[in-house]
């Protein structure tokens, strides 16, 4: 431990150095106080969601550390949006090994930065500890909405379209570039094409843009971040319904497109891979050509994918033939 | 991974078995959607706090799961008492290794249900990921106050009295004797002065019972966790004030007085260690006895150990003699 004449440890050096200068909203006192304190609007709803990210489970460690830092929050953001909130900001609890170096710091807080400025969600507090393990990033963010117009998962009705923003798969399919690379040429990817998987993976887009116009037109909504299948099956349990989907309308990308047509079992796993970060919600027949212009405005692609059915039973998936498709696994989990 | 026919992975079995039980709170939806939505009362603000402690650092491996959580979730509490904060709910973000089994998270959650019940701070939401690294908690605590009351490091006022709740230091100590047992039969403790310093080190005792008096009482506080000499030299540079403090009014335990009586060298470990989780605070003379009363009629111990004095300069702190004290380090720090 190094400690100057002030008492200042190099907890609080790392924190004056990296992180007091994303800090500059009032709330956040400059990190030198114990706590944030956050005005919140009167007639609002606080909407809070907090999402880690550990070293070589969520991320590699060998990942650039300013995408690392990026993912960390657009994870958390990506919950914001699919329930219509709007960032106010959020804490960061950072635990490091001992082979972090200020380089490492340095980009991870450069991250953190940017992308703090562009979803307007401002570092107000947070906590840097040293950890044996690997590195581990647990965020928190704040939203506000109107009071009780946050969107559920369990809302959706008979009838509702089901729709899908960006595209589905990316990421899963990146990954598994990342764990192979011969996989890219067995595809037959494009240079582009296998960068634009892998980069999906790295770094999330979360749709904030929509979020606003979520909470006026859709019933039901959530981030789709375990893998479609599964993820969506759970808005239909919430809701107490089921659906058909027509897996041949899922919006897949290019690339995606390419490695499905190349390798057949490479749906499955855009369809349940996880990291997708898109948002996937139920909207009534009668709002989706008003939801789908204010998409279009916003620059996010939005595809309707199938109804929401009758009985509290599991989604069903079809093939372009009208075949059922059944699935090893719904979606992603550690446990 | 084991699923089930509705999609319902390991985690989310942990959390519908461990966890759903602790989130009655409405604003929680029963964990089953993405966030949770927390209406704030109008004229509010929300105070905020993320800290997390991970295993072989801030806990042994080893301690009562029970016992863990409640760590986890006072150490947050423990700021919001300091700042004039009312406790509203809290966020669990628990990176789990594989190690970790049923019986350890069913005694976690006990220690969180309890915890949540005693200082009326329920559980809103949260994310379990699995870490090859040691587990680690990091929890964030959400309270609310009178907008603008939160009572700051950085208020503290020349002849400011400088007061701290309960006792200074054993935690510190516990932690010496949980690493050395044979230091109890050298500092010459009973069997139950030994149990009440390694308590001390296993569970704060957070001082939310005086949070509500503090905001109308303390000019600036804080609260002590990373050793008293440390954490007092910030509210006094936050304050750009000094502070003329007896050492010998630090209030000791009768165990951490027997240890400091066998060991002299143990009084700098009392006042510089950490883990106390007491208030020290800036209070104006005219104030002292209305707060003195105040802290009595809610059972937690108050003393005055000094004043506050002119100059952007770390405190001083005198022996019994007069005569100033210096310390090695002023404060815990992992870096």
């Amino acid at each position: 431990m190094t400690e100057s004449a002030a008492g200042q440890t190099g907890e609080d050096e790392i924190i004056a150095r990296y992180f007091r200068p994303l800090a500059r909203h009032p709330a956040a006192f400059g990190l030198i106080d114990d706590c944030a304190a956050l005005p919140v609007p009167a007639g609002s709803d606080l909407v809070l969601k907090t999402d880690a990210i550990v070293g070589g489970v969520h991320f590699f460690v060998d990942d650039p550390a300013e995408k690392v830092a990026q993912k960390a929050l657009r994870v958390n953001l990506s919950d914001l949006a699919a329930k219509g909130a709007k960032p106010e900001g959020f804490l960061l609890a950072l635990a490091l090994p001992k082979e972090i170096d200020r380089d490492w710091l340095e980009a991870f807080a450069r991250g953190l930065g940017k992308d703090a400025t562009a979803f307007g969600c401002p570092l107000l507090g947070g906590d840097t500890v040293r950890t044996p393990g690997p590195v581990t990033i647990a965020i928190t963010a704040f939203g506000t909405l109107p009071s009780g117009t946050m969107v559920p998962r369990s809302g959706a009705k008979l009838g509702d379209r089901v729709m899908v923003t960006g595209t589905i798969g990316d990421a899963a399919l990146g990954l598994v570039l990342r764990q192979d690379s011969a996989v890219g040429e067995r595809w037959g990817l494009s240079r582009r094409e296998a960068a634009h998987l892998a980069e999906r993976y790295l770094v999330p887009q979360p749709r904030n843009a929509v979020a606003e116009e979520l909470r006026g037109h859709a019933s039901a909504s959530m981030d789709v971040s375990d893998g479609l299948v599964g993820d969506f099956s759970k808005l239909c349990a919430a809701s107490g319904m089921s659906a058909d989907i027509e897996a041949a309308r899922v919006p897949l990308s290019g690339a995606a497109r390419s490695a499905v047509a190349a390798e057949p079992a490479m749906l499955e796993r855009a369809l349940t891979g996880g990291d997708d970060y898109e948002i996937v919600c139920a909207v009534p027949a009668k709002k989706v050509a008003s939801l789908q212009a204010a998409a279009a405005e916003a620059g996010v692609p939005l595809t309707e994918i199938g109804v929401i059915s009758k009985g509290n039973a599991p989604p069903r998936f079809f093939d372009a033939g009208g075949k059922p498709l059944t699935f090893k696994q719904l979606s992603f989990s550690h446990f």
